[in-house]
């Protein structure tokens, strides 16, 4: 792989944007060829997928589907758009990746981890950052920051989440590489 | 399982759609509990990931990701629909089933059969049909017999697989349950 792989991970009202765009910022200065991204999404068919999985109307979606809708959505992104960027030798930063849905996904609904691991492993053509800068916040505080007039299915789940984890459930043992973490607290 | 579930399975063009509205009409003529539906689709959740699937837009979707998308839909699909109408003890027909993904994404797509059998069992919640009803034709029958102006992306892969299959790709060893199935030539 020619390029630098960077994911951002961290629960909604974490601060992933804001961090992403002063990087970004910072490699145009430097002239640096880069590609910034997010997931769900990324491309015409991964933003379709995030349509659904975004839509308040699908309150009645299963986890087990939720599940294999990111991983849908990760593959297409991943193929169509990151590995190519990474193979043209550029700096490819992706807002949210595979951390999210062991997270998510894992943490939050109960899902098996083998099956999320090896998701994530066939959704992303077995790529793993080379870096992952996690975004720590307790959940109250990211609460506090988000936008509360027009919440996406996602930021409504975020919420009721709250009750169930903090930050730390990102701190899981198989899926982000140690050697890539980089905890911002 | 208090109800019995019947997968009608073959290449488009096959019959699967009149062999059912034969099947529905026995047993609406029977009195007999039934549910009627179909893959991709079924719910409306699985209906919006339908769309994507054949969008003849999506001509850029990768394999993988189409492989995903057949299981989200199939998961919300026994999830929400399918499963609830067999514990009610109803009869349930489904025009394709995880047969499709096995012998679509597998023989046509060439992806991994490990991971297939994992997924398919995964977005079935492991639901096996008690009877899976496989419409053999050569395919270039089924070529012949389906409309050719308004071809919608499957159909448009099916007739490209030509080269690549007949309908014995149905007939893989790990999927099919052998004791389930009824083959009609």
């Amino acid at each position: 792989m020619a390029g630098y792989f960077i994911t951002f991970e961290g629960i909604e009202g974490s601060g992933k944007s804001t961090q992403i765009k002063l990087l970004v910022a910072h490699l145009i200065k430097q002239q640096i060829p880069h590609l910034s991204t997010r997931e769900p999404g990324g491309t015409p068919i991964a933003e379709a997928i995030r349509k659904i999985l975004l839509d308040p109307l699908c309150s009645e979606m299963l986890p087990e589907a939720e599940l294999l809708l990111y991983s849908a959505s990760r593959a297409q992104h991943t193929g169509e758009l990151i590995l190519p960027a990474l193979a043209a030798g550029k700096v490819v930063i992706s807002d949210r990746y595979y951390d999210s849905s062991t997270a998510y996904q894992g943490a939050a609904r109960d899902l098996d981890y083998d099956v999320i691991d090896l998701l994530n492993s066939f959704a992303t053509f077995h790529t793993v950052p080379d870096l992952t800068v996690l975004l720590d916040l307790p959940v109250e505080e990211g609460f506090k920051r988000i936008d509360h007039r027009d919440l996406d299915r996602l930021e409504q789940e975020d919420i009721s989440f709250t009750k169930r984890f903090d930050s730390s459930f990102y701190l899981l043992p198989k899926n982000t590489h140690p050697d890539t973490l980089y905890w911002m607290p």
